[in-house]
C-alpha cells in the first residue's frame, strides 16, 4: 500500500502492516509475466526489492536470511560440491554457497528473469556472484527443473516467495518428493517456511508436507527484521535422516562463519531450539 | 504517526516504520505527568498500549517479552522469594513472577499510575495479577525506590520503556550500581536492552554500562514481533558472576515452562547464543 506522502506499508492480513518505510525513490518498476517487480530506495534500509508489493530483501537485512537458508543445510550435507538454488534470482544465496570452498557448481533456477535483471542493476553486492565461473543461471520453472534431475545435487535451497502466486507449487508434497529424488544420498535441503509468530498454521502445514515427503523435517528459527513479525523459519530435510544440531561439519562451519555476519557454529546448534508455542503446533 | 485513513505507524528514526496497523478503535487516551497513554484496538493484535506513540504491548505478542524478561533471571537466582519489577505497570511481568511457587513478595514500582489505570481497564489478563495478595504496587520513581533498598531482592526485572523521556535514568551506570546493591548476594537482574538489529550501538552501550556496574553482563535474544525489527534483547547481570546458560535451576525451569508459551529449558540455554554481528559489537 502506498500512502499519499510516499510511505509504503506491506499489508499483512488486511489490517496489519509488516515492514513500512518512506519511499525516497522508485528505482525500478516493471510487470513481468509472473509479478510486479519493483526496487525502491530508503535511507535506512538501502535498496529494497518488492515483488507484488511484498518485501523480498533489503540491503540492510538480507544477511540474516541468506546466511541461515544456505549455511545450515550446507554444514549438514556431506562434502557438498554440486548445489541447486530454486528461486533466489537476487543472487544472495549464490553468494553464500560460494563461501564454501568445496563447491564446484551452483545452479540457480529462477522462474522470473526480470528479478535477475533488477538485481543485476540494483543489488550488485549480491547479483555480481551470478557471474562466477562455477554458477549456472537457468531461467525456468523450478518445479520442472527439479522433476528432470535425479540424484544430482548435494544441497538444494528453496529460496522462494510466499505460497501465493507463482510460488504455490514450491510448497507441495509432490514438489518436496521431487526435491528428495534430486538429492544425492547424503544430501540436505532447506526452504523458507514462513513466520511461526504470525502464520503458525501455514508454517506447520508446510512442515507437515515436508515430513510427508522426506520422513523428516527440522524447522529452525531465523530473525528476519524485514519480514512480517521479524520471526521467520526455515526447515531442513534429509534424504537420510540425522540430527542436524549435532551431526554437521564443524570444521567447515568454523571456516565459513568467519565470512558471515549472522551464522556461526553456536547459532547452528541453537537455531533448532523451538519455543513452546511452536513445538505445540507441530 | 496517524495516517488519514486511521493507520498507525510507529516511526523509527524518521523514515522507517516499526509496527503499523489499522486502528479499529481508540479505547483510552490521556496525558499523564510523564507521557501520553493510549490504548487502541486492532482486529489482529487485540488491544495495543502506546506510550508517546511507541508500542509497549499487544494482547497477541506480549508473552514473548514477559516470558523472557522474567523467567531467565528467575531461573538463575537462588530460590527467589522477594522480587522487584521496575516499570511494567501493565502487570505482565508480575503475572510471570507469580508462576514461581517460591515467590512470597512481588514489588511493582511503576512511575506512572496512569499506565496501571489503563491496564486495569483494557489488559485484565495481565493487570488482574496486581490484585494477588503477594503483590505490592508502589507508584513511585524506580530510581528513588531502588536507591532506598539494600540487599533486599533476590531478583529484579527492569521492565522499562526506551531510553528516552522518563526512562533515561533506568539505563545509567549509577542506576545499575544501585540495582546491584538492592540485590541479595545470589540475586540476578534482567532488563530490556533494545534491538541489536536496528539499534546496535545503543544496545552495546547499555550492556557496557551494566558491565561497568556489575562486572558481568549476559545479553540474550528474544523475538518480539511488535517491537522495532522484531529482534530484541534483554541482558542479565549477577551480583556474583556465574554462567547463566548452565548454572540455573532446571527443576524450577521445567515446572514454570509448563505454564509458558515461549520459555522452556532449551530456550534458556539457547538464548545466550549470539550472531557474529552482535558478538563483534560487544
Amino acid at each position: 500500500m502506498m500512502m499519499p506522502d510516499s510511505w509504503f506499508i506491506e499489508e499483512f492480513e488486511g489490517r496489519v502492516g509488516a515492514l513500512s518505510f518512506h519511499v525516497d525513490e522508485v528505482l525500478f518498476e516493471k510487470k513481468s509475466m509472473y509479478q510486479n517487480v519493483k526496487v525502491v530506495k530508503n535511507s535506512f534500509f538501502g535498496n529494497v526489492m518488492l515483488l507484488d508489493d511484498l518485501v523480498m530483501l533489503t540491503d540492510k537485512d538480507e544477511f540474516f536470511y541468506h546466511d541461515m537458508l544456505v549455511h545450515v543445510p550446507m554444514a549438514c550435507a556431506d562434502s557438498p560440491e554440486n548445489v541447486l538454488i530454486v528461486g533466489g534470482g537476487d543472487g544472495g544465496s549464490v553468494r553464500e554457497m560460494l563461501k564454501h570452498p568445496g563447491v564446484r557448481r551452483v545452479v540457480l533456477c529462477e522462474i522470473d528473469g526480470m528479478v535477475i535483471e533488477a538485481a543485476r542493476e540494483f543489488f550488485p553486492a549480491l547479483s555480481s556472484y551470478l557471474d562466477d565461473g562455477r554458477v549456472e543461471v537457468v531461467v525456468a520453472d523450478g518445479i520442472e527443473y527439479v522433476r528432470a534431475h535425479k540424484n544430482e545435487f548435494d544441497c538444494i535451497c528453496i529460496d522462494s516467495t510466499d505460497p501465493i502466486g507463482p510460488a504455490v507449487g514450491l510448497f507441495s508434497t509432490e514438489f518436496y518428493g521431487n526435491i528428495r529424488d534430486a538429492l544425492t544420498d547424503r544430501g540436505a535441503m532447506s526452504a523458507q517456511t514462513e513466520s511461526p509468530a504470525w502464520s503458525l498454521e501455514q508454517f506447520s502445514s508446510i512442515v507437515h508436507n515436508m515430513r510427508q515427503s522426506f520422513g523428516n523435517a527440522y524447522p529452525y528459527l531465523v530473525p528476519i527484521p524485514c519480514y512480517p513479525s521479524g520471526l521467520w523459519s526455515c526447515t531442513l530435510c534429509f534424504k537420510q535422516d540425522r540430527n542436524p544440531a549435532e551431526d554437521f561439519d564443524r570444521k567447515r562451519t568454523e571456516l565459513v562463519s568467519e565470512k558471515c555476519r549472522y551464522y556461526n557454529t553456536d547459532i547452528h546448534r541453537a537455531c533448532f531450539t523451538l519455543p513452546n508455542f511452536v513445538k505445540q503446533a507441530l
